[in-house]
């Protein structure tokens, strides 16, 4: 299988994150994408190639324009502003409150960030646009007959809205690779979200449209970030309506369980009968990760690519979260090594 | 003026506070209370007393108790999780996200936080109940017969909503001493809000009510915390359409221009017919506050306190907030002795 990768990646790499009442090093490093591409390397897995760049548009058919300008021009509006740690929202439209964009960009941070957590810096625009175009890149290859791609995107992207960052996410990759297939002849794209957390942004991006069915396993809500969205009640609205499917699972949930919902996940996207399926590749579901809480095995993420194989679907894989940075490389391959019958 | 006072607000003493992405000694902070009493004391301004315990009846005519029980064990639920840092929120129920409590105390502060500035801390509760119990008791003055009387409040309120905290604020301390008058004897209260920053809190309370009237002179939303709410365009609504009165102000306004705004505050209070006032006593529109950009001198707080008196009603005052700490009780107290024509 061919990777996508560029080392722009390493342009994103804050020095804080906002973690329990302190401000840590970030677990969302550039490390994480080292660790994979090495192993990817190691293992013999196929080509890694540098992204084309298709420029702005197809980010444009997901995200407005006043958000990647507010993404782009942030760390300069901030620096400007006279604060001296990186950029963080302190405040944001809470309930009963006005939606409108303030002047200031302190209170502009937090009109466009759904977390805290995630800190802009200086080049942060940089790498986020180069991840979207290492996720375009790979739906090209599948456009142009692939049977997969690997993506490795980094910063992630699947809890970016339209118009949200956060979650270490800044554009929503995913997203951008199926809405480029859906613009380029595809008919129908479902994105399966195997990250531990739940895949906000994706389904907030696609929840009243029945071109993609948006469907995601991961930590319940009540128990794990985003903590607002991704309860099963979830279905879509409008067009939408019966193209979301939410499979929230709770603390301590182990492999068995979890691919019970991979089974029902992979049915549900046979009945829909996509042209093609994005996978949003998170191993935070991974055993050891330090901020999950599900109880995959190493040997696991061998197994869940056999069963995505089995899918036999054109299928992109979109790098998302993992945070047990060591096994990060070993995971992540072995669900792509699954996938090929390795 | 009889000054009610407790050293309690001490037990608010948080070490951190986001602000520009990093964490630094809180801006509300014990020594502001403590200049105030101080000067209170040297310029013989009347008696100091203790307040006395209304018990939890009045605080929950104002906030719910899932609110309250949530202030209330929300620290030892924080440390129970294994956090190291002091309780700062990180994600909340952003747009379009699901407005419902996570069980997670990660999430569940974002939930109940309007912003993150404001640290909770071991004893943040007991400060938060003494500082209402302050304010009940300088509305029980006014009950008494008194002409006046001031609730040396810390931590500040105005801009805790009924179910949210943030800003510095816990309870809503105005709010609170509001309605008591109003379920004593009152029928009608105004609260006029003279902090730099627009009590979202307060207005957000009483927004669809018309038994209260809420005017407040602050700075510009579009520039100013809270930034989400305060715009001149919201003036109630349901019952309480036309009893909410915004009057933002763009950074640099001076005296002069502030004065013609308290002048038609005091205006549309007469016409009201109130029967007693509560002045949100914030002294933040302070030329050298460090975090607002309004720019009123020393003596100008005098001739504010002589404008309010001018209203002839009877009038508690709440402290709220003022961050130059070395001139808050000279700013404070000058508010006072202009009031008593002193």
């Amino acid at each position: 299988m061919e990777t996508i990768y560029t080392a722009k990646h390493k342009l994103r790499d804050a020095r804080t994150e906002l973690f329990g009442g302190q401000l840590v090093a970030p677990f969302e490093r550039p490390s994480r994408a080292e660790h994979v591409i090495a192993r990817i390397r190691e293992e013999g897995l196929g080509a890694v190639s540098d992204p084309d760049d298709f420029g702005m548009d197809p980010i444009h058919a997901i995200h407005p324009q006043h958000f990647t300008d507010f993404l782009r021009t942030a760390w300069g509006r901030w620096k400007e502003a006279g604060f001296e740690g990186e950029a963080i929202p302190t405040s944001w439209p809470a309930r009963r409150m006005v939606d409108r964009p303030p002047r200031h960009i302190d209170g502009l941070l937090g009109y466009y960030a759904l977390s805290a957590e995630t800190s802009l810096t200086e080049s942060t625009w940089d790498a986020a646009y180069a991840s979207a175009q290492v996720a375009l890149t790979g739906a090209e290859r599948l456009q142009e007959g692939a049977s997969a791609a690997f993506a490795l995107c980094r910063p992630p992207g699947h809890h970016a809205t339209a118009d949200m960052y956060g979650g270490f996410c800044f554009l929503n990759n995913a997203a951008i690779a199926a809405q480029h297939m859906l613009s380029h002849g595809a008919c129908r794209v479902a994105i399966l979200d195997i990250d531990f957390h739940h895949g906000n942004g994706t389904q907030d991006i696609f929840y009243d449209r029945d071109d993609v069915l948006f469907i995601s396993l991961h930590g319940d809500p009540l128990d794990a970030y985003p903590y607002f969205l991704g309860h099963a009640e979830e279905t879509g609205m409008g067009a939408g309506q019966g193209h979301t499917l939410n499979l929230p699972m709770p603390p301590g949930t182990t492999f068995a369980v979890w691919r019970e919902g991979l089974a029902r996940a992979l049915s549900k996207i046979a009945e829909y009968g996509a042209d093609a399926l994005v996978v949003s590749l998170g191993v935070d579901t991974f055993e050891n990760d330090p901020i999950s809480f599900f109880k995959l095995r190493s040997e696991d993420f061998l197994t869940t690519g056999q069963d995505l194989a089995a899918a036999n679907m054109p299928t992109l894989f979109a790098m998302e979260g993992g945070y047990a940075v060591e096994e990060i490389g070993i995971n992540a391959v072995n669900v792509l090594q699954g996938f090929e019958g390795a």
